[in-house]
Protein backbone atom coordinates (compact mmCIF):
# COMPACT_ATOMS: atom_id res chain seq x y z
CA UNK A 1 0.00 0.00 0.00
CA UNK A 2 1.50 3.40 -1.02
CA UNK A 3 0.43 6.57 0.54
CA UNK A 4 0.76 9.43 -1.32
CA UNK A 5 3.07 12.23 0.73
CA UNK A 6 3.97 14.74 -1.55
CA UNK A 7 3.03 18.43 -0.06
CA UNK A 8 1.69 19.66 -3.53
CA UNK A 9 -0.04 16.18 -3.77
CA UNK A 10 -1.84 16.67 -0.91
CA UNK A 11 -2.81 19.91 -1.03
CA UNK A 12 -4.09 19.45 -4.72
CA UNK A 13 -6.47 17.08 -2.61
CA UNK A 14 -8.11 20.23 -0.33
CA UNK A 15 -11.33 21.92 -1.30
CA UNK A 16 -10.56 24.15 1.22
CA UNK A 17 -6.90 23.79 2.93
CA UNK A 18 -5.55 25.86 6.17
CA UNK A 19 -4.26 29.58 4.79
CA UNK A 20 -1.75 30.41 7.85
CA UNK A 21 0.51 33.67 5.87
CA UNK A 22 -3.29 34.83 5.40
CA UNK A 23 -3.15 38.87 7.00
CA UNK A 24 -5.11 38.79 10.44
CA UNK A 25 -4.78 35.00 11.45
CA UNK A 26 -1.52 35.47 13.43
CA UNK A 27 0.52 38.52 14.95
CA UNK A 28 4.35 38.94 16.18
CA UNK A 29 4.57 38.58 19.86
CA UNK A 30 7.34 38.99 21.52
CA UNK A 31 8.71 36.87 24.16
CA UNK A 32 11.97 36.01 26.08
CA UNK A 33 13.02 32.27 26.71
CA UNK A 34 14.28 31.01 29.78
CA UNK A 35 17.74 32.37 29.43
CA UNK A 36 16.02 35.46 28.98
CA UNK A 37 16.64 35.90 25.52
CA UNK A 38 14.76 38.08 22.98
CA UNK A 39 12.66 35.57 21.15
CA UNK A 40 9.92 36.06 18.08
CA UNK A 41 6.59 33.96 17.93
CA UNK A 42 4.09 34.17 15.44
CA UNK A 43 0.93 34.17 17.41
CA UNK A 44 -2.87 32.99 17.34
CA UNK A 45 -5.44 35.99 16.81
CA UNK A 46 -8.38 35.81 18.85
CA UNK A 47 -11.44 38.12 18.32
CA UNK A 48 -15.01 38.32 19.30
CA UNK A 49 -18.06 37.94 16.90
CA UNK A 50 -21.45 38.17 17.85
CA UNK A 51 -23.47 35.76 15.96
CA UNK A 52 -27.36 37.31 15.45
CA UNK A 53 -30.27 34.97 14.22
CA UNK A 54 -32.63 37.69 12.56
CA UNK A 55 -33.25 40.24 15.13
CA UNK A 56 -31.96 38.07 18.05
CA UNK A 57 -28.66 38.09 19.83
CA UNK A 58 -27.58 34.75 20.29
CA UNK A 59 -24.08 33.90 21.66
CA UNK A 60 -20.29 36.01 21.10
CA UNK A 61 -18.22 33.12 19.80
CA UNK A 62 -14.03 33.61 20.34
CA UNK A 63 -12.52 32.95 16.89
CA UNK A 64 -9.76 33.44 14.78
CA UNK A 65 -11.96 35.16 12.54
CA UNK A 66 -11.69 33.35 9.16
CA UNK A 67 -15.22 32.26 7.69
CA UNK A 68 -17.48 34.48 10.22
CA UNK A 69 -20.41 33.54 8.22
CA UNK A 70 -19.47 29.55 7.94
CA UNK A 71 -18.91 29.48 11.99
CA UNK A 72 -22.59 31.09 12.29
CA UNK A 73 -24.34 28.92 9.95
CA UNK A 74 -22.65 26.13 11.42
CA UNK A 75 -23.23 27.49 15.05
CA UNK A 76 -27.07 28.04 14.78
CA UNK A 77 -27.35 24.77 12.58
CA UNK A 78 -25.63 22.68 15.39
CA UNK A 79 -27.29 24.28 18.36
CA UNK A 80 -30.91 23.13 16.70
CA UNK A 81 -31.52 27.01 16.00
CA UNK A 82 -31.37 26.51 12.40
CA UNK A 83 -33.69 23.54 11.53
CA UNK A 84 -33.29 21.65 7.96
CA UNK A 85 -36.31 23.33 6.51
CA UNK A 86 -35.36 26.78 7.08
CA UNK A 87 -34.30 28.87 4.31
CA UNK A 88 -31.66 30.77 5.02
CA UNK A 89 -32.57 34.03 2.67
CA UNK A 90 -29.12 36.12 4.10
CA UNK A 91 -25.93 36.19 5.86
CA UNK A 92 -23.76 39.36 6.71
CA UNK A 93 -20.82 39.44 8.21
CA UNK A 94 -19.81 43.39 9.62
CA UNK A 95 -16.08 43.37 10.09
CA UNK A 96 -16.21 46.06 12.02
CA UNK A 97 -18.83 45.54 14.21
CA UNK A 98 -17.32 41.96 14.87
CA UNK A 99 -20.89 40.97 14.09
CA UNK A 100 -23.04 38.31 11.64
CA UNK A 101 -26.78 38.45 10.83
CA UNK A 102 -28.48 35.22 9.44
CA UNK A 103 -31.45 36.43 8.09
CA UNK A 104 -34.18 33.28 7.07
CA UNK A 105 -37.32 33.33 5.51
CA UNK A 106 -39.97 33.32 8.24
CA UNK A 107 -38.14 33.74 11.90
CA UNK A 108 -37.67 30.04 13.17
CA UNK A 109 -39.24 28.87 16.08
CA UNK A 110 -36.34 28.47 17.83
CA UNK A 111 -36.31 32.09 18.44
CA UNK A 112 -39.65 32.39 19.93
CA UNK A 113 -38.61 29.57 22.14
CA UNK A 114 -35.73 31.54 23.17
CA UNK A 115 -36.83 34.82 23.98
CA UNK A 116 -39.55 33.17 26.34
CA UNK A 117 -37.18 30.94 28.01
CA UNK A 118 -34.86 33.62 28.39
CA UNK A 119 -37.55 35.49 29.78
CA UNK A 120 -38.42 33.09 33.07
CA UNK A 121 -35.31 31.40 33.63
CA UNK A 122 -32.02 33.15 32.04
CA UNK A 123 -29.39 32.31 29.72
CA UNK A 124 -29.85 30.16 27.06
CA UNK A 125 -27.34 27.92 27.10
CA UNK A 126 -28.93 25.61 29.27
CA UNK A 127 -31.98 25.96 26.89
CA UNK A 128 -29.38 24.65 24.28
CA UNK A 129 -27.91 21.80 26.09
CA UNK A 130 -31.35 20.54 27.26
CA UNK A 131 -32.95 20.49 23.13
CA UNK A 132 -29.23 18.96 21.70
CA UNK A 133 -30.23 16.09 23.91
CA UNK A 134 -33.53 15.88 22.73
CA UNK A 135 -33.31 16.48 19.39
CA UNK A 136 -30.70 13.14 19.88
CA UNK A 137 -33.49 10.62 20.21
CA UNK A 138 -34.08 10.13 16.49
CA UNK A 139 -31.07 10.61 15.10
CA UNK A 140 -29.84 7.13 13.88
CA UNK A 141 -26.81 7.35 11.61
CA UNK A 142 -25.97 5.18 8.56
CA UNK A 143 -23.89 1.91 9.21
CA UNK A 144 -21.32 3.86 6.66
CA UNK A 145 -18.12 1.18 6.26
CA UNK A 146 -14.48 2.43 7.17
CA UNK A 147 -11.73 1.41 6.34
CA UNK A 148 -8.06 1.70 8.42
CA UNK A 149 -6.26 2.52 5.42
CA UNK A 150 -8.30 5.55 5.03
CA UNK A 151 -7.78 6.77 8.44
CA UNK A 152 -3.83 6.14 8.55
CA UNK A 153 -3.62 7.93 5.44
CA UNK A 154 -5.73 10.95 6.52
CA UNK A 155 -3.96 11.47 9.32
CA UNK A 156 -0.85 11.05 7.66
CA UNK A 157 -1.58 13.86 5.15
CA UNK A 158 -3.71 16.06 7.66
CA UNK A 159 -0.62 15.99 10.04
CA UNK A 160 1.70 16.88 7.51
CA UNK A 161 -0.70 19.68 5.64
CA UNK A 162 1.04 23.44 6.50
CA UNK A 163 -1.64 24.59 9.14
CA UNK A 164 -1.57 27.73 11.86
CA UNK A 165 -1.54 24.89 14.19
CA UNK A 166 2.54 24.03 12.31
CA UNK A 167 2.70 27.60 12.03
CA UNK A 168 1.87 28.77 15.60
CA UNK A 169 0.38 26.56 17.88
CA UNK A 170 -2.27 27.01 20.15
CA UNK A 171 -5.30 25.92 18.32
CA UNK A 172 -7.27 23.07 17.03
CA UNK A 173 -8.17 21.65 13.57
CA UNK A 174 -10.81 19.86 12.27
CA UNK A 175 -10.73 18.15 8.93
CA UNK A 176 -14.28 17.11 6.75
CA UNK A 177 -12.95 13.89 4.27
CA UNK A 178 -14.21 11.40 2.00
CA UNK A 179 -12.53 8.25 1.98
CA UNK A 180 -8.94 8.41 2.00
CA UNK A 181 -9.24 11.94 1.18
CA UNK A 182 -9.00 15.67 2.94
CA UNK A 183 -11.67 18.13 1.93
CA UNK A 184 -12.29 20.51 4.14
CA UNK A 185 -9.63 21.15 7.09
CA UNK A 186 -10.75 24.42 9.32
CA UNK A 187 -8.87 25.47 12.38
CA UNK A 188 -10.12 27.76 15.15
CA UNK A 189 -9.13 28.69 19.04
CA UNK A 190 -11.63 26.45 20.42
CA UNK A 191 -12.59 23.17 19.15
CA UNK A 192 -16.42 23.74 18.62
CA UNK A 193 -15.69 26.89 15.92
CA UNK A 194 -13.74 24.66 13.74
CA UNK A 195 -16.18 21.69 13.91
CA UNK A 196 -18.94 24.94 13.49
CA UNK A 197 -17.07 26.05 10.56
CA UNK A 198 -17.05 22.91 8.50
CA UNK A 199 -20.77 22.73 9.22
CA UNK A 200 -21.52 26.26 7.93
CA UNK A 201 -19.55 24.42 4.93
CA UNK A 202 -21.92 21.76 4.12
CA UNK A 203 -24.75 23.56 4.67
CA UNK A 204 -23.75 26.41 2.37
CA UNK A 205 -22.63 23.81 -0.39
CA UNK A 206 -25.48 21.19 0.14
CA UNK A 207 -22.71 18.12 0.64
CA UNK A 208 -24.33 15.08 1.83
CA UNK A 209 -22.73 14.36 4.69
CA UNK A 210 -23.70 9.87 4.48
CA UNK A 211 -20.40 8.96 3.11
CA UNK A 212 -17.61 11.81 5.24
CA UNK A 213 -15.51 11.16 7.70
CA UNK A 214 -14.57 13.84 10.49
CA UNK A 215 -11.17 13.66 11.82
CA UNK A 216 -10.63 16.57 14.62
CA UNK A 217 -7.44 17.39 16.93
CA UNK A 218 -9.33 17.91 19.86
CA UNK A 219 -11.05 15.51 22.49
CA UNK A 220 -14.19 13.83 21.84
CA UNK A 221 -16.44 15.28 24.84
CA UNK A 222 -20.70 15.04 24.64
CA UNK A 223 -20.73 17.94 22.79
CA UNK A 224 -18.31 17.22 20.24
CA UNK A 225 -20.13 14.39 19.14
CA UNK A 226 -23.33 15.54 19.53
CA UNK A 227 -22.37 18.08 16.87
CA UNK A 228 -21.27 15.31 14.59
CA UNK A 229 -24.25 13.50 14.99
CA UNK A 230 -25.88 16.64 14.26
CA UNK A 231 -24.49 16.99 11.21
CA UNK A 232 -24.95 13.36 9.81
CA UNK A 233 -21.75 12.31 10.18
CA UNK A 234 -21.52 8.37 10.83
CA UNK A 235 -17.81 8.19 11.42
CA UNK A 236 -15.34 10.77 13.64
CA UNK A 237 -11.66 10.21 14.33
CA UNK A 238 -9.26 12.27 16.99
CA UNK A 239 -5.72 11.58 17.74
CA UNK A 240 -6.84 12.84 21.43
CA UNK A 241 -9.24 10.84 24.03
CA UNK A 242 -12.92 10.86 25.24
CA UNK A 243 -15.25 11.33 27.51
CA UNK A 244 -17.15 8.39 28.58
CA UNK A 245 -20.41 10.21 27.97
CA UNK A 246 -18.92 10.53 24.32
CA UNK A 247 -19.13 7.14 24.24
CA UNK A 248 -22.33 6.40 25.57
CA UNK A 249 -23.81 8.91 22.79
CA UNK A 250 -21.54 7.55 19.98
CA UNK A 251 -23.12 4.17 20.95
CA UNK A 252 -26.42 5.49 20.71
CA UNK A 253 -26.32 7.04 17.89
CA UNK A 254 -24.19 4.75 15.97
CA UNK A 255 -21.28 7.21 15.38
CA UNK A 256 -18.24 5.02 14.80
CA UNK A 257 -15.67 7.05 17.14
CA UNK A 258 -11.90 6.32 16.95
CA UNK A 259 -9.53 7.80 19.63
CA UNK A 260 -6.20 8.30 20.71
CA UNK A 261 -5.55 7.72 16.66
CA UNK A 262 -1.42 8.65 16.97
CA UNK A 263 1.07 6.78 14.12
CA UNK A 264 0.14 3.49 14.17
CA UNK A 265 -2.18 3.00 17.25
CA UNK A 266 -5.84 3.59 17.72
CA UNK A 267 -8.96 2.67 19.86
CA UNK A 268 -12.27 2.29 17.99
CA UNK A 269 -14.75 3.27 21.15
CA UNK A 270 -17.92 2.57 18.85
CA UNK A 271 -18.65 0.99 15.81
CA UNK A 272 -15.96 -1.47 15.31
CA UNK A 273 -18.00 -3.71 13.31
CA UNK A 274 -18.26 -1.15 10.42
CA UNK A 275 -14.48 -0.70 10.77
CA UNK A 276 -12.35 -3.06 7.94
CA UNK A 277 -8.70 -3.49 9.43
CA UNK A 278 -7.32 -3.43 5.84
CA UNK A 279 -4.11 -2.60 6.64
CA UNK A 280 -1.31 -4.09 8.76
CA UNK A 281 -0.95 -1.34 11.71
CA UNK A 282 2.99 -2.08 11.15
CA UNK A 283 2.81 -0.72 7.61
CA UNK A 284 1.08 2.88 8.61
CA UNK A 285 3.00 5.40 7.86
CA UNK A 286 5.25 6.42 11.08
CA UNK A 287 4.62 10.21 12.40
CA UNK A 288 7.78 12.59 11.90
CA UNK A 289 8.53 13.97 15.31
CA UNK A 290 7.41 17.49 14.24
CA UNK A 291 4.55 16.51 12.60
CA UNK A 292 3.20 15.13 15.89
CA UNK A 293 1.35 17.61 17.94
CA UNK A 294 2.95 19.77 20.62
CA UNK A 295 0.88 18.74 23.46
CA UNK A 296 -1.54 21.88 23.03
CA UNK A 297 -4.20 21.60 25.34
CA UNK B 1 19.85 23.06 44.07
CA UNK B 2 18.21 19.79 44.90
CA UNK B 3 13.86 19.33 44.10
CA UNK B 4 11.96 17.16 45.93
CA UNK B 5 10.83 14.07 44.01
CA UNK B 6 9.61 11.51 47.06
CA UNK B 7 5.87 11.14 46.12
CA UNK B 8 5.02 11.02 49.41
CA UNK B 9 6.47 14.03 50.35
CA UNK B 10 4.95 16.25 47.26
CA UNK B 11 1.36 14.66 48.32
CA UNK B 12 2.23 16.23 51.59
CA UNK B 13 2.82 19.61 50.25
CA UNK B 14 -1.46 19.48 49.20
CA UNK B 15 -4.16 20.54 50.72
CA UNK B 16 -6.48 19.17 47.75
CA UNK B 17 -4.68 16.83 45.37
CA UNK B 18 -6.37 14.78 42.99
CA UNK B 19 -8.02 11.97 44.13
CA UNK B 20 -8.21 9.47 40.69
CA UNK B 21 -9.67 6.49 42.87
CA UNK B 22 -12.64 8.37 43.65
CA UNK B 23 -16.05 6.39 42.46
CA UNK B 24 -17.98 8.38 39.83
CA UNK B 25 -14.81 10.14 38.24
CA UNK B 26 -14.18 7.33 35.74
CA UNK B 27 -16.37 4.83 34.72
CA UNK B 28 -14.68 1.60 32.47
CA UNK B 29 -14.67 1.29 29.32
CA UNK B 30 -14.56 -1.39 26.64
CA UNK B 31 -13.08 -0.47 23.08
CA UNK B 32 -10.61 -2.52 20.45
CA UNK B 33 -7.26 -1.44 19.14
CA UNK B 34 -5.95 -1.30 16.09
CA UNK B 35 -5.31 -5.05 15.81
CA UNK B 36 -8.72 -5.39 17.66
CA UNK B 37 -7.77 -6.88 20.79
CA UNK B 38 -9.88 -5.57 23.45
CA UNK B 39 -8.99 -3.01 25.58
CA UNK B 40 -10.13 -2.26 28.57
CA UNK B 41 -9.85 1.77 29.58
CA UNK B 42 -10.72 4.14 32.20
CA UNK B 43 -12.37 6.42 30.87
CA UNK B 44 -13.65 10.64 32.29
CA UNK B 45 -17.03 10.98 33.55
CA UNK B 46 -18.78 14.02 32.04
CA UNK B 47 -22.28 15.11 33.41
CA UNK B 48 -24.24 18.22 33.30
CA UNK B 49 -24.47 20.51 36.51
CA UNK B 50 -26.98 23.48 36.13
CA UNK B 51 -25.86 26.55 38.39
CA UNK B 52 -28.62 29.16 40.12
CA UNK B 53 -28.20 32.23 41.23
CA UNK B 54 -30.71 32.76 43.99
CA UNK B 55 -33.83 32.07 41.49
CA UNK B 56 -31.83 33.08 38.44
CA UNK B 57 -31.18 30.06 36.00
CA UNK B 58 -27.42 31.08 34.98
CA UNK B 59 -25.62 28.04 33.20
CA UNK B 60 -25.17 23.97 32.48
CA UNK B 61 -21.73 23.40 32.77
CA UNK B 62 -20.11 20.38 31.42
CA UNK B 63 -18.14 19.03 34.38
CA UNK B 64 -16.85 15.87 36.02
CA UNK B 65 -18.87 16.35 38.79
CA UNK B 66 -16.17 16.80 42.13
CA UNK B 67 -16.47 19.88 44.22
CA UNK B 68 -19.80 21.10 42.80
CA UNK B 69 -19.94 24.10 45.27
CA UNK B 70 -16.46 25.11 44.56
CA UNK B 71 -17.64 25.00 40.30
CA UNK B 72 -20.49 27.45 41.25
CA UNK B 73 -18.94 29.73 42.96
CA UNK B 74 -15.88 30.11 41.17
CA UNK B 75 -17.88 30.26 38.30
CA UNK B 76 -20.19 33.33 39.39
CA UNK B 77 -17.29 34.90 40.71
CA UNK B 78 -14.69 34.82 37.65
CA UNK B 79 -18.08 36.06 35.52
CA UNK B 80 -18.62 39.15 37.63
CA UNK B 81 -21.90 37.86 38.67
CA UNK B 82 -20.66 37.72 42.44
CA UNK B 83 -19.43 40.78 43.58
CA UNK B 84 -16.54 41.06 46.87
CA UNK B 85 -19.14 42.12 49.01
CA UNK B 86 -21.92 39.72 48.31
CA UNK B 87 -22.72 37.69 50.47
CA UNK B 88 -23.19 33.89 50.56
CA UNK B 89 -25.71 32.63 52.42
CA UNK B 90 -26.03 29.11 51.29
CA UNK B 91 -24.67 27.09 48.55
CA UNK B 92 -26.88 23.99 47.75
CA UNK B 93 -25.86 20.83 45.65
CA UNK B 94 -28.79 18.39 44.58
CA UNK B 95 -27.14 15.27 43.20
CA UNK B 96 -30.10 13.87 41.37
CA UNK B 97 -31.59 17.06 39.86
CA UNK B 98 -27.53 17.89 39.48
CA UNK B 99 -28.35 21.67 39.93
CA UNK B 100 -26.21 23.65 42.93
CA UNK B 101 -28.00 26.91 43.90
CA UNK B 102 -25.88 29.66 45.24
CA UNK B 103 -27.72 31.90 47.91
CA UNK B 104 -26.88 35.58 48.49
CA UNK B 105 -27.85 37.91 51.20
CA UNK B 106 -29.47 40.31 48.83
CA UNK B 107 -30.81 39.35 45.26
CA UNK B 108 -27.04 40.72 42.78
CA UNK B 109 -27.24 43.74 40.89
CA UNK B 110 -26.11 41.08 37.91
CA UNK B 111 -29.20 38.94 38.38
CA UNK B 112 -31.30 42.14 37.59
CA UNK B 113 -28.92 43.34 34.59
CA UNK B 114 -29.59 39.55 33.20
CA UNK B 115 -32.64 39.61 33.08
CA UNK B 116 -33.14 42.53 31.68
CA UNK B 117 -30.17 41.96 29.31
CA UNK B 118 -32.16 38.41 28.25
CA UNK B 119 -35.41 40.46 27.92
CA UNK B 120 -34.19 42.78 25.00
CA UNK B 121 -31.90 40.82 23.56
CA UNK B 122 -31.40 36.94 24.30
CA UNK B 123 -28.11 34.67 25.60
CA UNK B 124 -26.50 36.45 28.40
CA UNK B 125 -23.17 34.88 26.97
CA UNK B 126 -22.76 38.17 24.87
CA UNK B 127 -23.33 40.44 28.09
CA UNK B 128 -21.25 38.40 30.66
CA UNK B 129 -18.47 38.42 28.19
CA UNK B 130 -18.84 42.59 27.71
CA UNK B 131 -19.01 42.90 31.34
CA UNK B 132 -15.53 41.31 31.94
CA UNK B 133 -14.06 42.95 29.66
CA UNK B 134 -15.17 45.85 31.54
CA UNK B 135 -14.20 45.21 35.34
CA UNK B 136 -10.68 44.55 33.27
CA UNK B 137 -9.91 48.27 32.76
CA UNK B 138 -9.42 48.39 36.73
CA UNK B 139 -7.33 45.54 37.04
CA UNK B 140 -4.01 46.18 38.06
CA UNK B 141 -2.50 42.90 39.67
CA UNK B 142 0.83 43.12 41.97
CA UNK B 143 4.37 42.90 40.78
CA UNK B 144 4.88 40.01 42.72
CA UNK B 145 8.35 38.91 42.17
CA UNK B 146 9.01 34.68 40.74
CA UNK B 147 12.20 32.69 40.44
CA UNK B 148 12.44 30.38 37.96
CA UNK B 149 13.29 27.69 40.39
CA UNK B 150 9.87 27.58 41.77
CA UNK B 151 8.38 27.26 38.30
CA UNK B 152 10.81 23.82 37.65
CA UNK B 153 9.87 22.76 40.85
CA UNK B 154 6.14 23.07 40.54
CA UNK B 155 6.17 21.44 36.96
CA UNK B 156 8.33 18.97 38.05
CA UNK B 157 5.86 18.08 41.01
CA UNK B 158 2.81 18.51 39.21
CA UNK B 159 3.63 16.45 36.41
CA UNK B 160 4.32 13.52 39.01
CA UNK B 161 1.07 14.24 41.02
CA UNK B 162 -1.29 11.01 40.49
CA UNK B 163 -4.36 12.50 38.85
CA UNK B 164 -6.92 11.56 36.90
CA UNK B 165 -5.25 12.93 33.85
CA UNK B 166 -2.47 9.95 34.39
CA UNK B 167 -5.28 8.00 35.40
CA UNK B 168 -7.65 8.30 32.46
CA UNK B 169 -6.49 11.52 30.07
CA UNK B 170 -8.71 13.79 28.45
CA UNK B 171 -8.59 16.04 30.96
CA UNK B 172 -7.58 19.68 32.47
CA UNK B 173 -5.46 20.22 35.23
CA UNK B 174 -4.93 23.75 37.19
CA UNK B 175 -3.02 24.11 40.29
CA UNK B 176 -2.82 26.88 42.64
CA UNK B 177 0.50 27.40 44.00
CA UNK B 178 2.47 29.35 46.62
CA UNK B 179 6.32 29.76 45.72
CA UNK B 180 7.51 25.98 44.83
CA UNK B 181 4.54 24.77 46.78
CA UNK B 182 1.67 23.15 44.61
CA UNK B 183 -1.61 23.94 46.69
CA UNK B 184 -5.01 23.21 45.06
CA UNK B 185 -4.94 20.69 42.35
CA UNK B 186 -8.14 20.92 40.21
CA UNK B 187 -9.23 18.68 37.42
CA UNK B 188 -11.78 18.87 34.76
CA UNK B 189 -13.23 17.96 31.01
CA UNK B 190 -13.27 21.99 30.71
CA UNK B 191 -10.08 24.12 31.55
CA UNK B 192 -12.49 26.77 32.66
CA UNK B 193 -13.89 24.44 35.14
CA UNK B 194 -10.83 23.54 36.35
CA UNK B 195 -9.80 27.31 36.89
CA UNK B 196 -13.51 28.30 38.37
CA UNK B 197 -13.29 25.02 41.13
CA UNK B 198 -9.77 27.03 42.02
CA UNK B 199 -11.83 30.24 42.77
CA UNK B 200 -14.25 29.00 44.04
CA UNK B 201 -11.83 27.23 47.09
CA UNK B 202 -10.25 30.41 47.50
CA UNK B 203 -13.51 32.50 47.88
CA UNK B 204 -14.99 29.84 50.52
CA UNK B 205 -11.49 29.96 52.81
CA UNK B 206 -11.20 34.09 52.07
CA UNK B 207 -7.75 33.10 50.30
CA UNK B 208 -5.02 35.98 49.56
CA UNK B 209 -4.08 35.62 45.97
CA UNK B 210 -1.58 38.15 45.90
CA UNK B 211 1.81 35.96 46.59
CA UNK B 212 0.30 32.99 44.35
CA UNK B 213 0.62 31.17 41.41
CA UNK B 214 -1.54 29.87 38.93
CA UNK B 215 -0.27 26.72 36.97
CA UNK B 216 -2.63 25.53 34.05
CA UNK B 217 -2.44 22.43 31.51
CA UNK B 218 -4.60 24.52 28.96
CA UNK B 219 -3.86 27.10 26.80
CA UNK B 220 -3.78 30.52 28.11
CA UNK B 221 -6.86 32.60 25.79
CA UNK B 222 -8.16 35.56 26.66
CA UNK B 223 -10.81 33.96 28.66
CA UNK B 224 -8.18 32.13 30.91
CA UNK B 225 -5.72 35.36 31.16
CA UNK B 226 -9.40 37.29 32.19
CA UNK B 227 -10.54 34.58 35.00
CA UNK B 228 -6.47 34.74 36.33
CA UNK B 229 -6.79 38.65 36.56
CA UNK B 230 -10.23 38.39 38.22
CA UNK B 231 -9.21 36.21 40.72
CA UNK B 232 -5.98 38.63 41.55
CA UNK B 233 -3.30 35.99 40.74
CA UNK B 234 -0.34 37.68 39.27
CA UNK B 235 1.55 35.01 37.88
CA UNK B 236 0.12 32.28 35.19
CA UNK B 237 1.99 29.81 33.40
CA UNK B 238 1.45 26.70 31.61
CA UNK B 239 2.99 24.32 29.58
CA UNK B 240 0.50 24.89 26.57
CA UNK B 241 0.40 27.47 23.96
CA UNK B 242 -1.34 31.25 24.13
CA UNK B 243 -3.40 33.43 21.59
CA UNK B 244 -2.44 37.35 20.92
CA UNK B 245 -5.16 38.53 22.72
CA UNK B 246 -4.13 36.63 25.55
CA UNK B 247 -0.58 38.22 25.96
CA UNK B 248 -2.17 41.72 25.09
CA UNK B 249 -4.51 41.52 27.96
CA UNK B 250 -1.83 40.05 30.23
CA UNK B 251 0.71 42.77 29.63
CA UNK B 252 -2.36 45.21 30.45
CA UNK B 253 -3.67 43.90 33.95
CA UNK B 254 0.24 43.83 34.92
CA UNK B 255 -0.20 39.62 34.94
CA UNK B 256 3.24 37.31 34.19
CA UNK B 257 2.59 35.17 31.30
CA UNK B 258 4.78 32.03 30.87
CA UNK B 259 4.18 29.50 28.57
CA UNK B 260 5.39 26.30 26.40
CA UNK B 261 6.79 25.37 29.74
CA UNK B 262 8.33 21.92 29.23
CA UNK B 263 10.94 20.48 30.48
CA UNK B 264 13.88 23.26 30.73
CA UNK B 265 12.34 25.46 28.04
CA UNK B 266 9.72 28.28 28.62
CA UNK B 267 8.54 31.46 27.17
CA UNK B 268 7.78 34.52 29.46
CA UNK B 269 5.11 36.60 27.41
CA UNK B 270 4.23 39.35 29.86
CA UNK B 271 6.53 40.38 33.21
CA UNK B 272 9.70 39.44 32.80
CA UNK B 273 10.99 42.10 34.57
CA UNK B 274 9.45 39.97 37.72
CA UNK B 275 11.40 37.15 36.57
CA UNK B 276 14.44 35.74 38.58
CA UNK B 277 16.38 33.69 36.77
CA UNK B 278 17.59 31.70 39.64
CA UNK B 279 18.59 28.47 38.39
CA UNK B 280 20.02 27.18 35.17
CA UNK B 281 17.71 25.92 32.91
CA UNK B 282 20.11 22.73 32.53
CA UNK B 283 19.66 21.94 36.02
CA UNK B 284 16.04 22.09 35.78
CA UNK B 285 14.84 18.03 36.17
CA UNK B 286 14.12 16.17 32.87
CA UNK B 287 10.68 15.49 32.25
CA UNK B 288 10.28 11.83 32.18
CA UNK B 289 8.47 10.03 29.06
CA UNK B 290 5.82 9.18 31.29
CA UNK B 291 4.91 12.18 32.94
CA UNK B 292 4.80 13.75 29.60
CA UNK B 293 1.14 15.31 28.75
CA UNK B 294 0.18 12.88 25.84
CA UNK B 295 -1.06 15.85 23.77
CA UNK B 296 -4.98 15.92 24.54
CA UNK B 297 -6.52 18.52 23.54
Amino acid sequence: MVIKSDLTEILAEYLIAPDPGRAGLTRPVQGRDEHGRLVDLSVVEERPLTIYLNRQEIVTAMTIGDYPEYLALGFLRNQGMLLPDDVVTRVDFDEELETVVVRTEVETSHEEKLQKKTRTSGCAVGTVFGDMMEGLENVQLPATPVKTSWLYALAHKINRTPSLYLEAGAIHGTVLCHRDRPLVYMEDVGRHNAVDKIAGWMLSEGVDPEDKILYTTGRMTSEMVIKTAMMGIPVLASRSGFTAWGVEIAQQVGLTLIGRMKGQRFTCLSGDARLERDMDPRDAPVEARKHKRKGEQ
